[in-house]
């Protein structure tokens, strides 16, 4: 299979949902995606299974704060620059690269970067959904050393980092893209496609295609992409507080929904760290990180970011299950509600909303 | 030659001389080469010409703020991180490292790094005396491409930077600092002897000793310490005014000094960023970076760093001439009077204080 340009609206409609409000925005990686299609043709999608073991998979992501314009300059050189220093460690060049994160912007932009490099994108990603920080990756929760970080910038500097660990790959990292302008490709882990087996999350290119397919001409958007998702509805209703604010280089706050129809009376709040991270009812959880939570226009059932989120919006908010990774003791320790402040042990939406 | 512990003492006050101020304060690299010449033995001093063409030259740092406690761990595992990863990146182990900065802490403490590798020191160093900023090195003047860092903290994370340029490499290799803890153990360039030749400054680790030995139970050390550095004597007087506040990473500020006996009724005025860069008599300029203003104690000839500038000091200010490297257009460009932000053409401190 190969990603062509026809592809590239469902890819990023799919990534947006699978955002839960962050991720970056996904014009941008569409922008570039289609850009980088035209000029160097489709991409192959293949799977871990077609990699010879010792293949070497790169996973890419944007770090930083991506605007449209920064995407766009993006995956320039900045890919080209990270595969030459892989192959100047490694002693051959990358075979594939995957997207660290399939949720926003960084689940379409390596569309661009493997066209660029002219070698396969991995049917495959490190998170399944969207995190704000870079040790929140499966290859972590799975043990692999976060033992080396190559990051590219647009003026052309390009610097590795051997981390004893994956919160000063993040703290190094986070450091090294603010100096460089705040916005930088980076690929966290080189892995040899038999390394990679068991420590990344298969098959989420074709499951964020396929989610924004199911929407394509449905008569039931929302219907549609919740059936798709495996979701419930927390809620429809109207946006009736925003209370967002950047801190330390993210963004945190609170997004509240008032119920309108059979939901009428009730109300929801989102709490948020760039993504959505908890859904708040009359004081009970209804679901937590990291499951997933998207706010989604409630007629489009479009993905809202949120940057977005704004008074009176007439919204949906889905919340659906992570992949098991995510729910093993080293995966909540990585990116459970506790490693994002929250004093709630881990319930799975299908328990918490068992009874809603 | 080789350097043992008698000589650190030497070693020392020289590099503080040269330190023009600045430098960090050298009880930390004295602290940490005694300890590693006793734990380790004495370090064979060499020159460039005694190695071989294709012999590896490590030119190492500290970057940051030093202080004792830092200095003292320093040095323990950071050096071999940092040579691990030359030789990881070119395939063979340094065969010497070098002082990038013989002024201040870091022109003692690599005799305590060559100790604990196991290799020579050079008889050599990058400036000839203490900078503030990375890129103000004899091998960026000398038109080697800044191209690499090597970087290792304290934790043990190893950071390797490929800048596009000096002022890149000063910028990113801050940032890594000030994450990695506000210290961290630097190569900036890995050199071949060959290439070396001409981009480094060759003989002033025995200089500084020299330097040091001068003053030992000397009659007159400040008259000499003035015959040793070919240096003048702007003034000799008191502390009457210090102004310092940190900014930026840098120490900033002035120092007053109010002449006594035969200088009475004269007033030096003494402007640092870190290091000491300008004295102003009258109005006039008497001395000016890159040449070496150095602040020591009227009594003992001791330097007296930017740190220990003190209101009613005895003190007297020396002046003597660069490296002939520093007074190329190059030389000028990177570390002159402009370079610092000051609106001066530089002239040579022999002119400026022929008629003095």
């Amino acid at each position: 299979m190969s990603i062509d340009e026809s592809d590239i609206p469902a890819l990023a409609r799919g990534c947006a949902i699978l955002g839960t409000g962050g991720g970056g925005d996904v014009r941008a990686g569409s922008l570039a995606a289609v850009r980088a299609i035209r000029a160097y043709g489709e991409v192959p999608l293949v799977d871990l299974a077609d990699l010879p073991g010792d293949a070497l998979v790169v996973p890419l992501s944007g770090i930083g704060a991506p605007t449209v314009g920064h995407e766009m300059i993006h995956g320039e050189d900045e890919p080209k620059r990270v595969a030459e220093e892989v192959e100047r460690l490694f002693g051959r060049p990358p075979s594939a690269i995957m997207s660290s994160e399939i949720g926003g912007s960084n689940g379409v932009a390596p569309v661009a970067w493997a066209a660029r490099l002219g070698v396969p994108l991995l049917d495959a990603d490190g998170m399944g959904r969207a995190f704000p920080e870079v040790q929140m990756v499966s290859m972590y929760v799975a043990g692999l050393p976060a033992d080396l970080v190559i990051m590219s910038d647009i003026v052309g500097n390009v610097v590795t980092i051997r981390p004893i660990d994956g919160l000063w790959s993040e703290r190094l990292a986070r450091a090294v893209c603010v100096a460089a302008g705040s916005h930088a490709l980076m690929a966290d882990y080189v892995l040899t496609a038999g390394r990679a087996r068991g420590a990344v999350i298969e098959g989420t290119v074709t499951r964020a295609i396929g989610i924004g397919r199911a929407t394509e001409g449905a008569v039931d958007p929302l219907g549609a992409l919740r059936d798709r998702l495996g979701a419930v509805r927390l809620i429809t209703g109207k946006l009736t507080d925003v209370d967002r604010r950047t801190t330390g280089g993210f963004v945190r706050g609170t997004a509240t929904i008032e119920g309108t129809g059979d939901d009428r009376g009730r109300r929801l709040t989102v709490e948020l760290q760039n993504e959505n991270l908890i859904a708040v009812e009359d004081g009970a959880v209804r679901a937590m990180v990291p499951d997933l939570i998207t706010v989604v226009d409630t007629e489009t059932a479009a993905a809202v970011q949120t940057e977005s989120l704004r008074y009176g919006q007439r919204v949906s908010v889905l919340a659906w299950p992570c992949d098991p990774l995510w729910r093993t003791p080293k995966g909540l320790e990585t990116a459970g509600p506790r490693a994002f402040g929250y004093d709630h042990d881990y319930v799975p939406v299908e328990e918490l909303t068992a009874h809603g």
